[in-house]
């Protein structure tokens, strides 16, 4: 499993060719909040959301002769554009197993970076058995979303970055609200704080009607999604918790918290307006319940983890209008 | 005149007081411009622009007893919201003069910071003149937007940012466009390469129409725009380059770039898209010079300042869908 050794040296092999994303703060949030809100703004990473970091950090681990066969990846956009974005800087091809209703603007990010885009069916084909598949045929590596020690390993710099800027700005003690899909992010954060920054505490936070990571944690045992599609948060529905990322969860995160679609949504404008940062509605959850789910929230600040900014430009313009 | 150790110092009063704000970049935008784009967001600045620094330097830069009775700016929106943020920081009046037709989000966001708006007719009456009366009569104390030593050398602070964020990414040789209004950020930022990356040569952009400091270079004297309404980009229409600012300038800038609209407007659209970034349109001027008058730019690197991204969402959403 991933320890924090892993996610140095992942760190170490993202040097140059990951951005170090700022965390911002604006007073009108936490006015809103009632408490200081710093948010760790992913969606200005490369490929527009954090999923930059594991794709970078599992193409790179791998050894020169697989690598030079190709990766493959199943995604609904983000992990797509974050695998695809480290193959085309290797040199590499990429081919990304895509849901048909995943938004255009996530399709052509990732056909930009030059991978071969395949659309299943979210509802009656299963994107695992595609994948596997596939890469058998053609001799390419999978690349899995989150259950995978590279991946998660990436994903968990952000967290050490997070334990430097709170540190930085005389944060020792807050909740680390992350948007969470099958916990890659969660969990990699959770173990870089774990190490590095022991005061935060990592709290996962879902759609409601989503919300198989915070019930998982009642029951200590991963529990299901009633259904994969009925959300605006694309970015974060998942099946379940993944094998890896929720013994990390188990050990490490306070209890979920869930947010409605409507919150989502409001949160995007408010980035909009007050961050001036592009949020999608999945990236957006943390934030909306730092702003809205203050009740459930410990201390004087919270971090929220703005994960992605992957939104169709029509969807946007309608939120922002609306609020 | 400011020099090199106000801006320096300006950077000590700053500190953790104003963001560090992150130089992006999307391969995307590279391709496009056919050369390595940085952007340097200071959208992303507390206030949604690098008027924050300014701001800040000033009021800082008071002596207590003075500083007490309150200041004064006249602003179409980005200075007013950045001395205001300074002046509710040190618990203290602020009124601010703005036109009668600032976009709305400006005016709020003033207004947010606890200041006092008084507004004018931008055709018919004189920003200076009403501000001088009030000051007068009320003991503040006037903040200029650009001719003011401290402002200057306040928003210089982002070129020591540029220095030192060229240079991590490899660049030592390159023009870095700003967006110019009265060329306060123009002049601060030329001062601040000159002395910390003399590679580094800054170049002034304006909106077609209202390039007075790309003719003022030329004529070798300060010249007037014709009129001040009428471009999309609210933020830099001023009437003239400023008395302290364009010596500044005829020394150090290379020649003024002059952009449309219509490509300020797909500016924005593609940092939206690309870069996740909020970017007012007089904000996006020299990231459409970086990416639609390339042949007026030498190197295989440009820097662009995103200056600043207060923007009226029913604009941003019509700019974003029409692309």
């Amino acid at each position: 499993m991933t320890d924090i050794g892993d996610i140095r040296a992942a760190a170490e092999r993202a040097r140059g060719h990951i951005h170090r994303t700022p965390l911002l703060e604006a007073e009108a949030l936490n006015r809103l909040a009632g408490r200081r809100v710093l948010i760790k703004a992913e969606c200005l990473q490369i490929t527009g959301s954090f999923k930059a970091r594991g794709g970078w950090a599992a193409v790179s681990a791998l050894d020169p002769e697989t690598r030079s066969r190709g990766v493959l990846a199943y995604s609904s956009g983000n992990h797509a554009q974050g695998v695809a974005r480290a193959a085309a800087a290797f040199g590499i091809p990429a081919v990304i197993i895509m849901p048909a209703d995943a938004p255009v603007v996530k399709v052509e990010g990732t056909r930009a970076w030059g991978a071969e885009v395949v659309t299943y069916d979210r509802k009656n084909e299963s994107r695992e058995e595609i994948g596997a598949a596939l890469a058998e045929k053609r001799g390419l590596t999978l690349v899995k979303p989150y259950d995978d020690p590279n991946v998660i390993a990436g994903q968990g710099t952000a967290g050490l970055e997070i334990a430097v800027q709170a540190a930085e700005a005389d944060v020792r003690e807050a909740d680390v609200l992350v948007c969470c899909g099958g916990g890659g992010l969660s969990a990699g954060i959770a173990l870089a704080l774990e190490a590095d920054a022991p005061g935060l505490r990592l709290r996962t936070v879902e759609p409601e009607g989503f919300d198989d990571t915070a019930r998982s944690l009642v029951a200590g045992k991963r529990l299901e999604n009633g259904s994969l599609t009925g959300s605006v948060c694309d970015a974060i529905l998942t099946p379940s918790p993944g094998e890896l990322t929720f013994p990390v969860l188990q050990r490490l995160a306070g209890p979920g918290i869930r947010v409605t679609d409507a919150e989502a949504l409001q949160a995007v404008a408010l980035a909009f307006r007050h961050l001036r940062i592009v949020v999608e509605p999945g990236g957006a959850v943390a934030l909306a319940a730092a702003l809205f789910h203050g009740d459930g929230i410990g201390g004087d600040t919270v971090i929220a983890v703005a994960s992605g900014g992957n939104v169709d430009p029509d969807l946007f313009a309608e939120v922002i209008r609306a609020a």
